[in-house]
C-alpha cells in the first residue's frame, strides 16, 4: 500500500494530488524528452474509449475520418493573418530533411485549419461538393514552456472536425451541434457537469466568427476548457479563394467550422471525480468495470473466482482479476488509485455464507450479495454509480458558481472563494483585462438564457452581457 | 464514366495505373506539402479496418497500447551505432520552437525504438517487470527524395510493437508470433498471398540481430515488403543500460523485439487485386460491402430499393445506396472503380420478374436472384469472392516464381520475366550487391524448407542459403 498512501491529499495541495494520481494510476509518465508525455497503457486505454465513442457519434452525424499532413509550410500558415498571429509564436519548425536545410521551413500542425482549406479550395468546385464533413484523429504540437499531464503538453491527442457549408445557418448548426455532441458525451458519459456558451472576442480562437466552448470546474474551483466549437464565417474561405459554382450558376463562398476535444478530458476525469485514494471513473468511459480480487490461496476461492469470471464474460462486463502475490490490502489500494467502478472481494469466510462483497469506487461501500446472483446486479450498479457521480459533480459545482453584482462583492468572492463567478459586462476588453490582471481570472462563456437586469460588475456602465468568470488550467 | 476512362491499363502503364487508381477510386490526394499525402475518407475508412482488425489481435495476445513522444531528441538517437547510422539521413530535424532556437535539436520519430528503450530502462527493474508488450499507432517521418502514395512517403501511418522479454528463447517467439500474426491477417483478411522469411544480414533492420519480413508480389512481378518483425538480442537493451533484478538475484539484460505494418498494405492491395476498372476490395477488408443502384424513377424501384436496404441493415452488411441523378452506366463505373466487393442493380424490368442482379466486383459476372431471397445470398458470394481472389493472387504469384541454378539462368530471367527467382546464395554479401547492381533485384528472403543442392547462383562457390531474389517497391 506503499505506493498509494504516497498520494498527497487533494486539499492539502490539489497539484500534487493531481501529479500523484496521473503516476501512481498508470495514466502517464514522463520521458526524457522535455515538454513531451507517455501516455500509459492505462491512460490510454481511456483514451480509446472516447475515441470509439465520439468517432461513433460523428460518424452517425455523417462526418468522414481523413488524414492530413502534419507539416505546414511557412508560407501556408500565412495565408489567415489573425490565425497565424495566434499560433506562430507556439509552433514548432522543421528546418532540416536528413542533412539538408529545407528552402522553406514547415511547423508542425499547431490545429490544421490551414491544410484543410489548401485541400477544400482543391475539392470544393459545386454546389453538389457540399458540406464537407470531414474529421481528422491525431497529434498536433504547441511549443508551451510549461506543461503539465493531459492539461498543457507539447504533444497534444485530439480530434479535429473541419467542415464547409453552402450557407451561414448551416454552418452556425453544425457548430452547435458539434458543441451537443461534446455536450452530451461529457454529461452522460464522462459524468462532468459542463457550461456551455460563447466565448467573448477576446478569448474566442484565432481566426473565427464566434467560438463557442465547453467548461468544467475542476475539484479545486478551477475551470477546464474541456472542448471547443467554432463558426469561421467565410474568413479562412475568403483568404483561400475557396468558392464554388451554385444552382442559380453564380460563384459563392462556402461557410465554416472546426470543432475538437483532446486527451485534456482525461485531466477532467481526473480533477472532477478523483479522491484521496485516487481515479475514480465513471463506469461508462472506464475501460475496466470490475476488478476481481481473490483473497486467500483456497480452492473455493479459486473456484468462485472462475465462475464469476465466466459469468461476467459472458454479461459481456469488461473486467481483470488481480491474482498476484501481494496481501489484499495491497491489491484493494491498487484497484482503488486505478478506479474501478467496481471491486469483487472474493474470500472463503464470506463463500461459507455463499456470499461474496461488491465495492462500489465512488461511495466504497462494502455490500454483500449471493455468490450466485452477484454478477447479475452489476449493471444496476455501474447504473447507478454513473447518475450518483454526475450528480455529486453537478451539486459540488452548483455550489462553487457565485453571483456577484457589483465589483465589491466580485473582489470579496474572487479573493474569498475558489469557484465561477456569475456577472454581468458591458462588453469592453477594458473590463475583462481588468478581472484578469486583478484575479487572474478570464471570462469563461457568455450566458444567453438569464436576464440582465445590473449594470457591468467592473465599470458600472449599462451592461450588454452576463457571463461566468473563473480561473482557468 | 469519363473519370472512370481515365485510368491507363494496368498492362500498359503500371505506374500510372496505379496513381490513376489511388486518386480516383478516392483513396488518396495530393496536398501541396511537398512529400505529403492526403489519405481521403475512403482509403483512411481501409486504415481503419486494418486498425481494427489488428489491434483486436494485438490485445488478444496480451499487448498494450501506449504513446510515446513524437520527438527524439538528437543524443537519444545516437545511443545505439547502428541504428542512428539507419535513420539519420532521413529524418527531419526539428531546430525552433516558436521564436526560440533549441539548445538540441530534436528529430520527428522515424521510428520508436530508442523511446521505447529510454523508457523501458526507467520501468524495467525486476523480472515481475518482464514482459513489457507494447504496440503503438502512430505517425513516423522519413524525409524520402521521391514519394509514391501508399509506398513511399515522407509521413507514414503505422503501428510498432516494442517488446522486452526474460529470455532469447521468448523474444524469438514473440517476434515470430506477430509476424504469423501479419501473415493470418494479410492471407485470410487482404487475400494477398505473402512469403514469409528471414532477411539477409545486408537486408535487415538498423540495429536487429534477425529481420522477419512479409514479401508480396503485386501484379507487375515487383516485391512490396509488407510487414516486417525484428529480433534485436540484447543490441540496445545493452546500449541503454537496461537490467532488472532477475529471481536469482543476479542482474541481468533483456531481450526486446518489434513489429510493423503501414499503409503500404494499402498500397499492396491495390496491386495485387485492382484490375483496369480500379480497385478490387476483398470483402473481409472492405468497408463498404455492398452498394446498391437504383435504376430509373420508378415507384417499384423505390420500394424495392428500401426493402433491400431494411435487409442488408439486419443482416449486419454494411451498405450504400448510389441514388445520385448519374447515368447507371456512370453509376457501375463508379462502384468499379471503388471496388465495393458486390454491387446491387434493381431495375423496372427485373422486378416485373420479381427479380434483381447481383455483380461481384472480381468477376463481374452479372446473377439473377429472387427479390426476396437475395440478400440472403450475399455472406456466402462475399466469402466465395474472398477464397477466389486468394486463389487467383496465389495462383498468378506462383506463376512468376522462377528458379534459376546457374548465373546465366539467372541473368535469363532477370532480363525477361518480370517475378521473383528463387536460387541459392553463398552468403557473401559481394555476390548480393552484384545481383543488386546488374538487374535491381535484391534477395527478399531466406527459405529455410528447401534443400540446398546446388551451388551459389552468382559465384559457383558451396551455397550455404537458398533466398528469393526480386525488384522491389
Amino acid at each position: 500500500m506503499s505506493e498509494v498512501k504516497d498520494i498527497t491529499s487533494r486539499d492539502v495541495d490539489f497539484a500534487k494530488w493531481y501529479t500523484d494520481v496521473v503516476k501512481k494510476a498508470g495514466l502517464v509518465d514522463y520521458s526524457s524528452v522535455k515538454g513531451s508525455m507517455i501516455i500509459c497503457p492505462y491512460g490510454y486505454a481511456i483514451w480509446e474509449e472516447m475515441q470509439k465513442q465520439l468517432d461513433q457519434k460523428f460518424k452517425e452525424t455523417g462526418h468522414e475520418n481523413v488524414q492530413m499532413p502534419m507539416f505546414i509550410p511557412e508560407s501556408l500558415l500565412n495565408v489567415e493573418k489573425e490565425h497565424v498571429e495566434g499560433f506562430a509564436p507556439e509552433v514548432a519548425w522543421v528546418t532540416y530533411g536528413g542533412s539538408e536545410k529545407l528552402d522553406e521551413r514547415l511547423c508542425v500542425r499547431p490545429t490544421s485549419e490551414v491544410l484543410f482549406c489548401d485541400y477544400y479550395k482543391k475539392i470544393i468546385k459545386s454546389y453538389r461538393d457540399l458540406p464537407k464533413l470531414y474529421n481528422q484523429w491525431c497529434t498536433i504540437v504547441r511549443w508551451e514552456k510549461t506543461t503539465r499531464p493531459f492539461l498543457r503538453s507539447r504533444e497534444i491527442l485530439w480530434q479535429e472536425g473541419h467542415t464547409m457549408h453552402a450557407t451561414e445557418e448551416e454552418a452556425i448548426n453544425e457548430a452547435l451541434k458539434m458543441l451537443h455532441i461534446y455536450e452530451d458525451f461529457q454529461r452522460n458519459v464522462l459524468a462532468i457537469p459542463v457550461l456551455v456558451g460563447k466565448k467573448t472576442e477576446k478569448e474566442k480562437f484565432a481566426g473565427a466568427v464566434a467560438s463557442y466552448s465547453l467548461e468544467a470546474m475542476m475539484y479545486d474551483g478551477v475551470a477546464l476548457q474541456n472542448g471547443t466549437s467554432h463558426y469561421f464565417g467565410q474568413g479562412f474561405a475568403k483568404a483561400f479563394g475557396i468558392q464554388y459554382l451554385d444552382q442559380d450558376n453564380k460563384l459563392k463562398t462556402p461557410y465554416q467550422t472546426s470543432w475538437g476535444v483532446t486527451t485534456r478530458m482525461i485531466g477532467a476525469l481526473i480533477m472532477v471525480h478523483g479522491d484521496d485514494r485516487g481515479l475514480v471513473l465513471p463506469p461508462r468511459i472506464a475501460p475496466t468495470k470490475v476488478v476481481v480480487i481473490p483473497i486467500g490461496d483456497d480452492e473455493k476461492v479459486r473456484e468462485a473466482t472462475k465462475k464469476i469470471a465466466s459469468q461476467l464474460k459472458d454479461a459481456d462486463i469488461t473486467y481483470l482479476i488481480d491474482e498476484s502475490n501481494k496481501t489484499p490490502g495491497f491489491k484493494f489500494a491498487e484497484a482503488e488509485v486505478k478506479g474501478y467502478p467496481i471491486r469483487i472481494e472474493i474470500g472463503k469466510r464470506d463463500l461459507e455464507n455463499n456470499e461474496i462483497t461488491l465495492v462500489r469506487r465512488d461511495i466504497l461501500e462494502k455490500m454483500k450479495y449471493p455468490l450466485e446472483n452477484a454478477v447479475k446486479e452489476i449493471p444496476t450498479l455501474l447504473e447507478n454509480m454513473q447518475t450518483d457521480m454526475y450528480e455529486k459533480a453537478l451539486t459540488r459545482r452548483n455550489s462553487m458558481i457565485y453571483e456577484a453584482n457589483t465589483w465589491e462583492e466580485f473582489s470579496d468572492i474572487a479573493k474569498n472563494k475558489p469557484g465561477f463567478i456569475k456577472a454581468n459586462w458591458c462588453g469592453d476588453e477594458a473590463c475583462e483585462n481588468k478581472v484578469k490582471d486583478e484575479f487572474s481570472m478570464k471570462s469563461r462563456c457568455l450566458i444567453d438564457d438569464e436576464e440582465i437586469d445590473t449594470p457591468c460588475v467592473v465599470c458600472g456602465k449599462k451592461a450588454q452581457y452576463r457571463l461566468y468568470f473563473g480561473k482557468q488550467y
